[in-house]
């Protein structure tokens, strides 16, 4: 059995994040639906379409790499999905609801912005030039779309869980 | 039942973190041993210093808000830890292993970033000064030290993991 490189470890890593962006698209519209704002519902629905570009991306890196663009379990993001819907679910009706929409969905963020700056680290290591853009576009958009939730967070809906809580 | 406020929900995140930070100092001298380079041993050695004062901090708040400390299961930080030891098992022996260590490294920190983030916004908004110190400055101190890791594996173990490849 060959010795495992660099290059095993970025095609785990891709793998590991196909299969994180294909749940995460299945949990967006979800939240979109808890969500009791509609500044929310409509965040959640823009990173749904992002997120859609953003597994076309990683198409697009796996074609580079002559493999099949193949999905392997990341336990990571099942948990924070798993964490996010135990939210949903005790915090029905609360004000606080949105507070905590937020907040999964930047632990999300985060996973992916550790992920996608790993793989551009690797990818600038291996020469892989292409994948390079490629990664870097989807972290930027990545950064960004958590700055937004963190001004969404500080704007209606932890403002909304206080109030009532008072 | 009274309905569910921020307060509530910053009570079950810090529970969340609090469980997390006792897997962390569990995971990292593991995390220590596999490591290759020095360098990495040591940075893992020194984070997990950290984290015990990190977990001090935890229970600070929890005394700030007149509740006794107990962690409450976090998937999250048990899916990233599992990837973590996944990482191990698979890749000992190979020049890519340091670099493996420090990709979970990263999205240990991440989970660790958005949740401090978090708590530190709600903190805020729930008027609790003393609190807001506390959480900000373990904050700063997992920023820190996502970025040292970035600079270490920019450094020697993502290079080893190239050059044997080659």
């Amino acid at each position: 059995m060959a010795e495992k490189t660099l290059n095993d470890l970025f095609l785990d890593t891709l793998k590991d994040i196909y299969f994180a962006e294909k749940q995460i698209l299945k949990a967006l519209p979800k939240m979109a639906r808890a969500s009791q704002s509609e500044e929310g519902k409509a965040a959640f629905l823009q990173h749904r379409e992002e997120t859609q570009g953003q597994i076309e991306r990683l198409e697009q890196v796996f074609e580079l790499l002559g493999k099949p663009a193949r999905g392997k379990t990341c336990e990571a993001i099942l948990g924070i999905i798993a964490e996010g819907e135990e939210i949903i679910e005790e915090f029905k009706g609360s004000p606080a609801l949105d507070a905590g929409l937020i907040s999964s969905a930047q632990a999300v963020e985060h996973y992916e912005i550790a992920r996608y700056g790993t793989l551009k680290a690797w990818a600038t290591q291996l020469g892989m030039k292409e994948a390079v853009v490629l990664l870097d576009a989807t972290l930027q958009e990545e950064v960004a779309t958590d700055e937004k939730l963190t001004q969404l967070g500080e704007g209606s809906a932890n403002k909304k869980g206080t109030r009532k809580s008072a």
